[in-house]
Parts: structure tokens; C-alpha cells; sequence
């Protein structure tokens, strides 16, 4: 591996001590002089037809300055996937029914929060309630109401992909199965709620938003889309965000609503959704049926797969179509697959829509096709790292076109990880398993369901006279450490310190767009928008350098140490801050500026990169009360060049929590629509002191795509943690299970069914 | 003229709304959470030895969080001449002793005012008098009192400005006459008070600071130099701002100290000065005594003029230094001066320092010229007009080398003048007089003490996909309508409408460097700035049209009504958000970025171009009471291009009044170097009901240095009022004055002297 200065180094991240201190601030934490609160008035219904609404009586409330309807907005729907208008399906408030429990039906602007709420008490709404459906597989069904009338039995999107050819192949193959897996939703529950301060300007007719948004630039076209606005006269500002998720992908009614009545108002408002709205009116991850099919030869060699999968849509669309796309993919990783067929559907349901997740699509399909290989491998007599080995992707591989995966450490994780389960894990005791599963996540998405004309990530450096340099790009940290890898790439590109740079983020008005922190695609896209940005920089200096040197111009200059010098005499050389100086004078005066972009080219339609890896699971099962105890968790994992070590570790270890979450404890159950667990004391998360420890060992690559190496880091680990702990339960006590969250009674029952299995 | 778009009509300041609703944010409004009050002690001797400052008993106080003395400061002078590092003299806090009434010598910062204020008392400070100098004659005397020990004779600075052969030329003349003129000090007297917010970050160690200033860089750079930190580190944000007057160029305390407490603190602190610390501890015009001599020819040609003038600078240097310079420079305007010789002497005294205030320089130097002009044109029996006419300066006139006046309407400005005169006050009753003096000002300054090496202006477009511009300047609006003018001059160039322009001004950290609003440099340099950097995005999209119309290169394309076409068939064209469209595809997805700068070239030292015209007051005096009655006042008024009308007639207005305020009642009286009239009820401005009516008459010429030909505007109409008072005065009872502030008592003296000089 290449020697850095600042690249994957232990980093402290630039914001670090403002979090610590609490000098941070997120949306949350803002006011503005003048300042409403807003709230909603939400439907207890999960499907019913609006007959009345009257505000009269709320509107009498003292201190309440504005209430609005659907009838009262400029109607404008929006949705991310706006390539296809018929799938923008949200709105502001219900327009003329409801379709979810939760659905917002009125907003309310106060001076505080109390009067707001005070006053949705006031509001009488008139409701005829309709039939409902709550399940995919009634959905579908003729005679299923309809969620909405446009969608016959309720067919959100579907999506197909196949390459090969399957029949013959499954005709061919030695061994073949088929396993059906249901899978659960989950809850992003991030700290911070979603929230969003809106200041609307009477005078220039502008808006400006400041949101928990993992996009600020998804945020402004759909603040755009829902008020019908020109989308350069929205500036979408992200403050600190408090975790994502993938659940603040969505311009959600919280933005929407509180910019509707600062445009009536003339105020700023300010929504704050509770902590149960948090959990019962915003995304969630995608349930889904998945019937999975595989063909091998003896050996193990995968031949053949074939998946057909339908989720659970909920009402509106959100990203949930991608879901879809990404489970159809990932179901395939990091696998050779030579022949493949896929069929997902998403369907409508009367309940608050699922959307994107962590490890968006690859988790329920990552479940499925780890543990249905672990089975296979058991069948046929092979070790479950071996058939992992057998069929692992090599650098290089690419799926019939559908997508290439260049850097590619898969093997040297499996071969990792047995010798160190070997070395640390020869004590198994009784009732005791380790369970396998490989993971791989994309770097990015390069689909554009969203149809930006922009790059997909820009970047513009400005060089003081000082040396100081100011570092803008609309990239997104949501908690995740971005800023740090931003200012970190920036200073190795130009060989500079990471106290030189003042990076300004995520404001829509005065950095390039990006498209934002989703499908861990801000290390690799922004990154190399950064590094362009500042290579650009780099290039005035060198001509200065060389210029001055009077050298040949075959020799090569580098840029290190704050310096820039000969690569082979290393002492002709130059102080940065000198050239800068000299640079800006060459320039007339302007301060530097150089500015990058990066869009994936000649890459396919997927991602330009994949991390991966494979995650083990050592749990001990109690028979008599069905707990399951995890011991420890081992991850070998291959994110090319980690940017920021200790940066990949905590992300690893967050969505290993929610990963083993996902498998152990963490659902959403409903009752006709309801969300039965709308608490932190009901929706259950492993915490802290539950958590098993997790040794991370890492297999560096070099991804020629990312910025230094760099690819997708820990996004992927939130796929293993499930199948992994279900293989681990199956290897201790034989149980098995066709669905995760693996509660006592579950691990019961599945090992009772075992037993019977046993003696018939 | 050429016919413009937006250029030249009245137009609606963009942020106008926002300040008539309250909705626009000044510093003096902001608050951060976590916030400290930050309060200053100050000396109540004009000069006295710190023995000891306890402030033990101040650190007692609950709520008080921290004291600073001089000691606990880096200790760093800093100063806008910062090219003589000599006269980099101010301190954050009084090191060993104190200069003037009011200097800083502790400061306090407590979670609220009141505590800090009460803390104030609780420091204890010992204090040795010392021998205090309070006037400039006193001050040069070799037994003087030594304000700093290193100035001897209290010498701040000097200045000699000679061309032509003086003394020769006064031989020859037919005519000489010298006078002596004593001009007093003025308040700013700005609604917002001078007050800063200071943010430091403990985590990047970087700073800051919202201020109520007149130049976010001049800040930066006194900040820099005070904190001995990179200006890279420290970023400056103007808000807006109420109002400036040149008093808001120097960095003072307020931001030094709120800055020094938030890095003790590590939290934000404020400082807001109150009404009497405005008026006794922030910058005033600097008073002066002018000897001025002329030589004329019989027909009232002038051929030589020499000026002596020593100024009260008080204990600093600020840019008191500047105003020898100009004074020197505008006692010769608008008129030809073939020989000619000067020499200014600063003078430290100890009182709070003089420096720039609207109309910098020229002010009392105007004051003396056109009093002394009138009263030869009397001697010599030739007409006022007509002896400003015979010596009027005409285009392209150049002094000698220092300084070339290209566009010059002043001869087309006397003309009006006479015209209107004659038309209008044809009804001269007794003791009533009419009262001329001409005036002129510069464009913005060459001279660069600050000695910055950027160029003077920068500006940055960035055009977005839907043709949404957002305009970056650092330029500053203080109320003198200056971001309209951005925008505009943004819109007009593009050929499109106010509305698609965003501006972001005036912070150090975002867009590029721009030395503020002083000097009315703003129109004309930050104007060209941001014409460049719209002009390179013209060329980008005419490039795009010229490419689509498959034209021969020889035809011009226009920008105009959100179009691009060619010249001479304006049918065939392309809408600008098309192009723009279309230059984003051709550009990879980046957004357009247009960069431009100003710097003056082969314009002399002094300014580019000079706006100019001549003032008329009637005035009517009551020789029983000795009061005058000004009655209508005309302005004849040269600024080549207006850019926005009323913005210049506001502009023209508010000169006016501050002209006539300091020839009638403006002034600073001291004993002992104490301000005896700190505050609104002493200190005596003409209140909107007393003002005359004002009557505009432009003269538009065309500057062809300035953007759309447009240059300085109405700061120079501060300084005709109190000249032409005199001399409306004069004319109606023959009263004549060697000094500016015509109270009663002195109106009376003057009467009765005239009466007795008749009698002689």
C-alpha cells in the first residue's frame, strides 16, 4: 500500500470537540428571532375517506397564527424516484383521504408549542372510514381495497433482472432448494428526531430550510416539487445531523408543512416530530416475503439462483422502490452467480411506508441467501467458510455486465477469518454455534431515480493568501465522520494539514450539489470530488514550483509535509504557503479556486465500488429459556483504503448492533395499521452493555475508482449480523428459523420443532 | 446614454421587505446559544500610569466567568495602516497606561449584562495621572506632554503634497488672499451601535466574529493582527448593518475583547456598546485648523493654492492618518489647479482618536476652499458661479500626474445650477442669501495602506440548472443600498431579473476578499468585480447560443430579457435557462462558476474616478436671534451612471443632512478630554422636520472605468452643505465665519462684527 500522510491515519474528526462540548448545533437546536412552532394534526385512521375538516374553533385559540388544510397547499406532489412522476406520490397534508395511520390532515403554527398542540385538539375532522389492507400478499389480491386508485392491486413497482440462463442451469445442478424467509421491518431511531426550521423571505420569495436531512439536495427538489417553486429559490442548510440511517432521505411533512406556514405566516416555523411520531410517521426498513432458490454442484459451486420477493410498501413510495433493485443485487453478492433471475414487487398497504435502511435491500436479502447457503453447505458436507471460498468473487468479476467488481478482498476475508475463528475459538462449549455470513454493500448508487443534470458530487477549494483554504461540498455528515474524511483527503491532495482547512458543508446555495449520505457513496463520489478540487489547486502550485526550480519538466513534483519539492531530490523545493503567495500574485489577486466533480462513468448502473467482508457470530443458546447469548463477533472486512480507521470502527460497530438488532430483537408489529411499539421502552435495541465485543480486522485493498483506495466502509456489516447469529443458533442447537428477530419464544419453538424433527 | 434593463430605474432594495418587517437580522440582534455578555472598564483620566488592577473581587461575583486585563492579551498592535507598522498602535486593552477618556483596561464576560456590568465596579484599579495634552498646537510644543513616547512632538504623521511651481505662481498673481479656518469634530451617530459577537472554536482554534462593520476583511485583518492568529482562522460575517459613516472601518475593542473572553471561555460572547460609549470611546471626524492661501488672476483664474493644516488626532492612529492625504487631495477640487503645495501634520492628543467619517478629508478642506473661493469671487466683483466655472475642472483634466479625471460633469453641473437658480429663487427677501460650494469625492481609494495583496474586489457567480444565480461578494451594504446595486449590476450584465439572483455577502470565509464600504468604493470596484464574474458566465452561455445557431463568429449576441440573440435579429436567440441548461450538460454536471476581480491600473494613487456636482443653500438669517432658517437646498450632482435613482437621492439626502449638521450644530465639545454631549439629547443633529426640502438635478455622464459608467455617488454632497450655509449666510447678512457650527451666539458675534467693521 501507498505511504500517507493523513490517509489512514487515526484521525480525530474536525467536529469532534464541538459534539463533545454541546457547541455542536443541529436543526434541533436552532431558533430564529420570531419563530413559530408548527405541529400536525395527524389521522387516527388507516384509510378513510376526508369529509370535513373545520379549524374554526382552533383557529379562535389565542396565539395561534395560522392553520392549514390540504385545500390550502399548492398541492404538489413529490417523491424521490422523480424519473417516474406517477411514483412522486406524496403530498403535504391529505388532500382527500388518508391512507395511514399518522397521515398528516392539518398543520398548525403557533408561538409555542403548547398553543399548537392545544389547538389540533380544536380541529374537528369529519372521517368515512374505508376498508383497509395491511398485508403484500392481501394487497395483491383483486378484491383489495385500493390504496391508490391509479394502482391495480396495489402494485407499487416491480422490478426484474436476470442474466444467463436459469432453467437449464437449475436442470443442470447437483443439488437444488428452495427456502422462503419472512422478513420484519425495522426502525431507524436515531437520536435526533426528525425536525426542520423554514424561513420564508415575503420580499425575495425565497425559502430557506434548515433539516435533519441526510440530502439537503433531495430536500430541495422535493421542498421544490411540493410547493411548486423554482428550485434555485430554495436553500436547503444542514446543520449537525443526529443520525440518519437512511430514514432522512425523504423530504418529509415536517419541511414541508413548516415552509407552507412561514409562506402564510411570514415567520420562520419550526416542526419537531415527537419521538412517537418518530417511530410510527416517518420510514422505516422494507418487510419483506423472499423465496429464494439455489442450484449447486457437488462441490458447492453455486450454478444457479433465482429470487422472487414482495415487500410491504406501506402507502406512499418513498425510496422504497429502490429497495427492490438493491435486494434483487445484493441477494447475488459477493457470490459468483452465473446465472441469475429475479422478481420483486412492492405493493401499497394502508401503514406509514418503508423506505430506505441501512444496508438499504441488501439486509432481508443478505438474511436469505446466507443462511439458505449455510443449509446447502450442511446438506452437501462442505464447511460454511468453504462454500463461501468456493463461490466468492475475484477482482475483476463482473455479472454479465449488470455490474463489475474491481477491488475485491472477499477471499483474503474468508481465509482471514478462518484462521483466526481456528485460533480464537477452539473452546466451543456446549450449545454453543458459530454462524458465517458474507456481506457486500455498494459505493454509492448510480442509478438516478432522482434525474439530477448535476455531477453526482462537486467540490470547490478557495486558497487564502495564508495558506488557509475554505472547502466547499454539499456532502453530508450525518454522524457518520464525513467532514473528517473530507478535510482529510482535501490535506493529503494538497499535502497540508488538516488545521489549514475550514471546511464549509451541506448548504444547497453555496456548495455543488451532491447528491447526498445514502448508499455510502459520500467517501468514494464526494471524495473524488474533493480530491479534484484540490488537485486542481496542487496544479497552480506545481507550475509555480517548477517555474521557480527552472527544472526539467520531466520530474515529477509532490506536494507533502507542506511543502512542494522534487520527488527525487526531495530538498529543491518550496513552503506551500509560499507558493500560494506567489500563485495568488501570478493570479492578480484573486485567491485560488479550484473546483471537482466526480459522476461514475463506464461503471454500470449499480455502484462504482463495493466493500464487503464476512462477519462471524459465536452465540450460546439457552435450552430451556431460548436466550441466546452472543459471545463475541468477528469481522473481516475489505473497505479498499480505510480513510479514517477509527471512523470505519465505529460505523462497524453501529451497524453491527443494529445488524445482530435486526436478527435478535428489534420489529415493528402492527394491529390494522397501528404500530404497536412506538417507544424507546417498546422497541427493543441491544444496548451498550448487551452488545457482545467485536474484533475488527480489516483487509486493505486498493479500489482504482475511490479517492486513495476508498470504498464503502461498515455499511455492509449491518447485513451479516442476522444471518450470522440464525447460523450460529442453527450450529449450536439445530434450529431453525424462516424469519429474523429471534426472541425466546421463536428459539423455543424452532428448537422444540427440532427435536421433533429429531425423533420422527 | 445607453439604455439598460435594470441599470438606471428605481428599483426596490432586494433586502428592503426584510427590514421594514424586522425580519432582517443586524449583529446587535444575534444571540448563540450558550452565550456571554461581554462589558468594558474603561479609564476615567485622559492619561495616567496602570499601577495595579485588582480584580479579585470582580471574580467573586457569581456569573461572572471571565476578566481580561492588558496582560492576559497576546498583546498584538494592530492598525489600517498596516503597511507602517509604526502606526499599528491600537491595543485590546491598555497595556501600561491609559491615553484618552474611555480607553479599555479590563473586560468582563458574564452569563448576563447586569452581572457584567456590576463586575465593572468590582475591579479596582490604581492609576498615576499624568500631564494630558488635549490641543494639536499645544501638542507639537517640545514641553508637550508624550501621548507615545516614541512620537516626538506628538507627530502621528505627516504628509506633503506639492505640483507646479507655487511660489512662482503666487508672484504673478493679481489677487492673494489666505485665510484661516478652525473645523470642529462630528459624530457618525450610527442607529446600530458599534457591537460584536465572537464564536471561538476550541476544537479547530479558529474564530468567529459577527460584526456591526464596515469591512468584514479590514476586521480580519485587525482581528489577525490583535490575536496574533491566522486570518484564515478568523472568520468575519456583516449582518447587516446600521449604518456606518466611516465609522465603522477600524477594528475595535468590542471585537477584540468579546473575541479574547470566548477564547477564555470557550463560548460566544458579546459585546454591544451602549449610546454613551459610542459617542465617547468609537472614531469621529478629525477637527482641524486649515490655513489655506490662493493666487487668482484679475478674471478669477486660479493659479496657485497653498494649504497648511494640523489635525486633532487623538490617542491613535485608526485611519486619521489618511485624512492629511485626503484633505490635501479634495482642497483642490473640482477645480484646476496649476500650482500647488500642501503640508498636513497629525497630531496625537489625548482624547479618543479621530478618523475616517463620510466624506473623509474632504469635509473641512471643502469647507475652507469654497468659503475662501466665495469671498475672493466677492472682492474680485465676479460672480460665485462664475468663478467655480472659470476654474471648473474639465474631462481628463490631470494634476500633474496625481491624479486624472476622466468623466467630469462639473461645468455641465454650474450651468444647471445658474439655471435653476435663477428659475427658482428669483424671490430673494431681506437677510436672505443664497449660498454655493461645489464638491467632489473619489470612486474608492488606490492607495493601499492596508496593504492587502488581493485584489481590491472579488466577486463569484454560480449559475444553477434552473438559472438561479447565486452571487458571492464580500462587498458591504450598510445601509447605503449596496447589495441592490450587486444585483442589479449581476442582473444587467446577464440579461436577466433581479429575482433569479441570490446574494451572499460580506463573509471573509465564503467569497472573495473586497476591501468594504469606505470611500464609496464599493459601486465602482466591487461593481466591476461582480460585472467580470457575471461577464465570464455571459461568455459561457453566448458560446453555448453562437454553437446552437451555427452563426458566423463576426455576429454579436446580446443578454437581455432572460435571452440570448443575436444583435441584429433579435428573433433568433435562445431562452437564457435553456442555455443555461445546456452550458451545465456541456460542463459534466457542474454547476457555472464565473469569477471576477478589480483592482484599479494607471489610475494614479489616489482613485479611479471622482463623482462631483455643486450645492446651493438659501438660508435666512434672524439678526435679533441669530438663528437661520435654511430654506431649500439644490444639489447639481455628477455620479456618471446612477445605478439605482433612489438610492442615490436617498443617499444625496442623508449627505446633505449630515453636511448641513456640521456646518449648523454638529460638534464635540471636551474639558479636560472629556465629551461633554454623549448623547442624543446634547448632541444636536437636524431632525428630518427642520431639514430643508432637497432638490436632485443629475447630471449623468459616463465613467468609463466604472460599471455601466457609473462612480462614486453622493458622499461628496457631505461636504458643500456647511460652506454653502456660510456662504448663503454671508450673502444674506454679511456674516463671516473662520469656523464651522453657526450656533446663534456665533451668528450674532459675526452680525455685530460685520456692523462694526461697516462703522469702521
Amino acid at each position: 500500500m501507498k505511504e500517507y500522510s493523513i490517509i489512514g491515519k487515526p484521525t480525530r474528526n474536525v467536529d469532534g470537540v464541538a459534539k463533545v462540548t454541546g457547541e455542536a448545533v443541529y436543526a434541533f437546536d436552532m431558533t430564529l428571532p420570531n419563530m413559530l412552532y408548527g405541529k400536525l394534526l395527524r389521522s387516527p385512521h388507516p384509510h378513510a375517506k376526508i369529509i370535513s375538516i373545520d379549524t374554526s374553533e382552533a383557529e379562535k385559540l389565542s396565539g395561534v397564527k395560522a392553520i392549514i388544510t390540504g385545500k390550502d397547499t399548492p398541492g404538489g406532489k413529490w417523491g424521490l424516484w422523480r424519473r417516474f412522476p406517477e411514483l412522486c406520490d406524496q403530498t403535504a397534508l391529505a388532500m382527500d383521504k388518508v391512507r395511514f395511520i399518522g397521515e398528516p390532515v392539518a398543520a398548525v403554527a403557533a408561538v409555542t408549542e403548547e398553543i399548537a398542540h392545544e389547538a389540533l385538539d380544536l380541529i374537528a375532522v369529519e372521517y368515512e372510514p374505508l376498508p383497509a389492507v395491511f398485508e403484500p400478499m392481501e394487497a395483491i389480491k383483486d378484491d383489495a381495497p385500493l390504496v391508490h386508485d391509479d394502482f391495480e392491486n396495489n402494485i407499487n413497482t416491480t422490478r426484474h433482472i436476470e442474466w444467463g440462463n436459469v432453467d437449464e442451469a437449475f436442470k443442470n445442478a447437483d443439488y437444488v432448494r428452495e427456502d422462503r424467509f419472512s422478513l420484519s421491518s425495522q426502525h431507524h431511531a436515531p437520536m435526533e428526531v426528525h425536525n426542520a426550521l423554514a424561513s420564508y423571505d415575503k420580499g425575495s420569495k425565497r425559502l430557506t430550510v434548515w433539516a435533519s436531512t441526510q440530502s439537503p439536495y433531495f430536500l430541495q427538489l422535493g421542498l421544490a416539487d411540493a410547493l411548486k417553486m423554482r428550485e434555485g429559490d430554495i436553500r436547503v442548510i444542514k446543520p449537525h445531523v443526529g443520525g440518519g440511517y437512511g430514514g432522512k432521505n425523504s423530504t418529509m411533512p415536517d419541511s414541508v408543512n413548516a415552509a407552507l406556514l412561514s409562506m402564510k405566516t411570514g415567520r420562520p416555523v419550526k416542526i419537531v416530530f415527537n419521538r412517537e411520531e418518530e417511530f410510527t410517521t416517518t420510514e422505516h426498513r422494507t418487510a419483506m416475503d423472499i423465496a429464494i432458490k439455489i442450484g449447486l454442484k457437488k462441490d458447492g459451486t453455486l450454478v444457479a439462483k433465482e429470487v422472487k420477493l414482495i415487500t410491504d410498501g406501506g402507502a406512499y413510495t418513498g425510496l422504497g422502490a429502490t429497495t427492490l433493485y438493491l435486494a434483487g443485487t445484493f441477494v447475488t453478492f459477493p457470490y459468483k452467480t452465473p446465472n441469475y433471475r429475479y422478481d420483486g414487487v412492492r405493493t401499497y398497504t394502508n401503514k406509514m411506508w418503508s423506505s430506505s435502511m441501512r444496508g438499504f435491500g441488501s439486509v432481508p436479502a443478505v438474511y436469505a441467501a446466507e443462511i439458505q447457503l449455510d443449509r446447502a453447505a450442511n446438506d452437501l458436507g462442505i464447511d460454511p467458510l468453504e462454500i463461501r471460498r468456493i463461490n466468492a468473487m475475484t477482482p475483476g468479476y463482473s455479472a454479465s455486465g449488470e455490474y463489475t467488481v474491481e477491488s475485491c478482498g472477499i477471499l483474503e476475508c474468508i481465509d482471514k477469518m478462518g484462521k483466526r475463528v481456528k485460533e480464537k475459538w477452539n473452546d466451543l462449549g456446549e450449545d454453543e454455534g458459530i454462524g458465517f455470513a458474507s456481506f457486500a454493500y455498494m459505493s454509492g448508487g448510480i442509478f438516478n431515480w432522482i434525474d439530477t443534470p448535476y455531477a453526482f458530487s462537486g467540490a470547490m477549494v478557495k486558497v487564502n493568501i495564508d495558506g488557509t483554504v475554505e472547502l466547499f461540498t454539499q456532502a453530508s455528515d450525518i454522524g457518520q465522520g464525513h467532514n473528517t474524511v473530507s478535510v482529510m483527503i482535501c490535506a493529503e491532495e494538497l499535502g497540508i494539514g488538516m488545521e489549514d482547512i475550514r471546511l464549509h458543508p451541506a448548504d444547497t446555495a453555496t456548495t455543488l450539489a451532491d447528491l447526498g449520505a445514502w448508499g455510502s457513496r459520500e467517501t468514494l463520489m464526494n471524495g473524488n470530488a474533493v480530491r479534484a478540487a484540490a488537485a486542481e489547486i496542487k496544479k497552480m502550485l506545481v507550475a509555480v514550483a517548477r517555474m521557480k526550480l527552472g527544472e526539467n519538466i520531466v520530474y515529477d513534483l509532490v506536494a507533502k509535509n507542506k511543502r512542494i519539492y522534487l520527488e527525487l531530490r526531495p530538498e529543491r523545493g518550496f513552503s506551500y504557503y509560499e507558493l500560494v503567495k506567489d500563485a495568488i500574485k501570478q493570479n492578480d489577486g484573486e485567491p485560488l479556486i479550484g473546483i471537482g466533480h466526480y459522476t461514475p462513468h463506464n461503471k454500470g448502473m449499480i455502484s462504482p465500488a463495493y466493500g464487503m467482508g464476512i462477519q462471524a457470530v459465536r452465540a450460546k443458546v439457552d435450552r430451556e429459556t431460548g436466550l441466546i447469548e452472543m459471545k463475541d463477533v468477528l469481522v473481516v472486512h475489505d473497505c479498499g483504503q480505510p480513510i479514517n480507521p477509527p471512523a470505519v470502527r465505529g460505523q462497524v460497530e453501529g451497524s453491527t448492533q443494529m445488524g445482530l438488532g435486526y436478527g435478535l430483537c428489534e420489529n415493528m408489529p402492527t394491529d390494522n395499521g397501528l404500530i404497536l411499539n412506538p417507544s424507546f421502552v417498546d422497541y427493543k435495541l441491544i444496548r451498550s452493555r448487551d452488545m457482545p465485543t467485536i474484533e475488527l480486522m480489516e483487509v486493505p485493498t486498493y479500489e482504482p475508482e475511490g479517492p486513495f483506495g476508498a470504498k464503502e466502509a461498515a455499511e455492509a456489516t449491518t447485513s451479516p449480523g442476522a444471518p450470522a447469529l440464525a447460523n450460529a443458533v442453527y450450529h449450536a442447537v439445530g434450529a431453525e428459523f424462516d424469519s429474523n428477530v429471534l426472541k425466546p419464544e421463536k428459539v423455543l419453538n424452532a428448537i422444540r420443532a427440532k427435536e421433533q424433527k429429531g425423533k420422527a
